[in-house]
């Protein structure tokens, strides 16, 4: 392999981790100088390969490179811009290669979730018929985990870790309350079509009682008169009941509930979510004094309480799509293997972005208790290695001290202006 | 002094550290066994005392009693159960003596917030008048800072470092998707009257244009014009904003912005937040793509990313109420003293209950910015020494290690019910 230029991507919403996972990435790149010449990062994301908008890494020191490790948010901004068939999207495509060209890009890492593994298969493909073979290797990332073939997506052991975390605390609030005041909390969560983010907050039982006591889930449709019926048991028997409840919790009618709610009986639109639907619903027909929460861009920012299992694998996944690349593999994708459960152990194996792209996971079957409110046993032995281990940033003055990249712009190769 | 049964209570909204103040009483009051017999504490607050519910604090460990240092709500359970007057209450003020008599209690602590040192105060004077006089001792206790005499209230200090450790997260989130996606962020915090929370998330501004860009107060009437040119200059010149808003931001009417918007066009009831308001009115306005978060419970439970000095503090206050009791003090409640900004450098004080009780100390005009978005120099250094630390709590298969009680009943000496 003769020395090539590569190019690193963030995509999409961000997580606690990616950015150990770009730490990774440099890291390795820098261990392979006679492989790997200058690596460029996109600013905001491949919109930043569109616009030629390069940011040259090399000029970030060691030591910021090493503080990405525990640094929340896309150290060199991300986006949603999503890349389609080659048909639609040609005129982009071929711009990516342009640039690539350009600035003599031979190896593409593309960090997102499943549709940037899709765009990264893509650009392998064109490239390939385009005359510029490059080499594209996708690495995973989102707090979803909805990623296939990985046996889980870094991002969601830490986000997974601060619901639980979170929940649990604000169980040790209501119990405290319920004697003459709240009776219901509600978290609400994210995951719109997966409900892992929800499930996970079932791990904060320990014991049988222990909150929550009811998870909503996605995958399974929401009725009303169960639902009411579960809450009222847990009240009748412990007091107090506490609900987490995925934002993509869906009617029978497959209509999200907080959708259904969004506009108001003038047609504004009412931007809300479905904890505050779900407790006006136990306030009108149970009369208990509810509180909720919506955790929103925190639970994936939450860099403070990160699963250090989750740390590990992002910058693993990073390290890896270097090797890989180095290997001359492409098309690829770094996907975490379990080994065992308990005590866990996993490695990185390799994956065909064919495979992975375009493909959602969804919490099976057998990972929801019959009832629907909450999870198995053995959603529980998957779902609990992932947020073992604590991996604190350092604090400064009281708060989190993270690090801000010089993120200085290589030189434009291209005059014309590229709109996106 | 003879030996004397006490009797501990907590009230009010619970805090990440009221715990560690119920460490402070019970560990000091057991190194006083020659003065101080058994210390008993009320099942959910006042109501134990009325019900004649007492849990007996000397089945518990020394382990487990340390152990409350670290774990968030109220170890014995809260309440919101509010003594006035004594004409309007003499009932229960009298049933509350009759069981104080009658388990041999002649020390009282209350554990609480403004209503709570009032009830303090009230108890110790009528207990002088039904014959039966009892040392009254509040300890401080509110996220909402808002105790008047003491420099800070313990609770804040871990609610304060929690929300600009989360607006800090979530800003770095914000600058990496606003590209392509959201641009505006706002996070909803507690403080119905006072904006002390709120203007603590400014602390995670370290630099001109750090976040948070704009800090609605309830001090502060809100000016929807104002406002927007606000967001739209911070958009303009950062290409996002991150807004952080009391709960209680209130219009040039005075009403909450919040309760405004509590009825639908049908009367229904909504439970909402500001967050969701202003996101409506930016989305309406200025056609920004918006997210919000509403922490609620968390930010008062996060013992997970509780303030060290919060914690000391707070241990601080439950050790000197014991040490007021055996000096034979009453009517009074330990109070924080700042002695120094920088270094930080406080000690513990004696306070009236007659000049602490009822009386709501809200953010002064000379900690407000002159444009009512932010806070001064002077609120930074009263603010900055006041989140410094971290404590964090044991975890124990990823999630926090928090204990719980035995909390068992001392044995009934009224045959008779109290209803509350």
């Amino acid at each position: 392999m003769t020395r090539q230029n590569a190019f690193y991507a963030q995509s999409g919403g961000v997580t606690a981790v990616i950015n150990a996972s770009a730490c990774g990435v440099l890291q390795t790149a820098r261990q392979y100088p006679a492989q790997i010449g200058k690596v460029y990062a996109g600013r905001n994301g491949i919109v930043g390969a569109l616009t030629e908008d390069l940011i040259d890494t090399s000029l970030e020191s060691d030591a910021a490179i090493a503080a990405l490790r525990y640094t929340p948010g896309a150290a060199f901004g991300s986006c949603r811009y999503k890349l389609t068939s080659l048909q639609q999207h040609r005129a982009q495509y071929e711009r990516l290669i342009d640039v690539f060209r350009a600035h003599d890009i031979q190896i593409f890492f593309y960090n997102g979730g499943g549709d940037s593994q899709d765009t990264a298969y893509k650009v392998s493909q064109i490239a390939t018929q385009l005359g510029y073979p490059i080499l594209c290797v996708g690495i995973p990332k989102t707090v979803d985990n909805d990623l296939p073939i990985t046996d889980c997506s870094p991002g969601f052991g830490s986000a997974a870790k601060y619901v639980a975390t979170s929940i649990r605390e604000a169980a040790f609030d209501v119990v405290s309350m319920c004697r003459t005041s709240t009776k219901i909390f509600i978290l609400e969560v994210m995951g719109r079509h997966a409900g892992w983010i929800a499930a996970a907050c079932a791990l904060a039982a320990e014991h049988e009682g222990d909150a929550p006591h009811i998870v909503l889930l996605p995958e399974v449709a929401f009725d009303e008169a169960r639902f009411l019926a579960k809450v009222d048991e847990a009240v009748g028997r412990h007091g107090h009941c506490v609900i987490a409840a995925s934002e993509g919790v869906k009617g029978s009618n497959g209509e999200h509930l907080a959708a259904s709610a969004s506009r108001d009986a003038f047609g504004h639109v009412q931007l809300g979510g479905v904890a505050p639907i779900l407790a006006n619903l136990i306030q009108a027909k149970l009369n208990h004094k509810c509180h909720w929460a919506i955790v929103d861009y925190l639970q994936r920012s939450a860099r403070h309480i990160a699963s250090e299992t989750d740390v590990q694998q992002a910058h693993a996944v990073g390290r890896a799509a270097v090797e890989f690349a180095v290997a001359g593999k492409s098309a690829v994708m770094p996907a975490i293997r379990r080994q065992s459960d308990d005590p866990y152990r996993w490695d990185i194996v390799e994956a065909q972005l064919s495979e992975v792209a375009n493909r959602e996971k969804l919490l099976p079957p057998e990972f929801i208790s019959p009832d629907g409110f909450g999870i198995t046993e053995g959603a529980r032995r998957y779902l609990a290695p992932l947020i073992v281990g604590e991996a604190y940033p350092p604090f400064k003055d009281g708060l989190p001290d993270y690090v801000k990249l010089k993120n200085a712009a290589a030189p434009k190769k291209f005059t014309s202006e590229f709109a996106v």
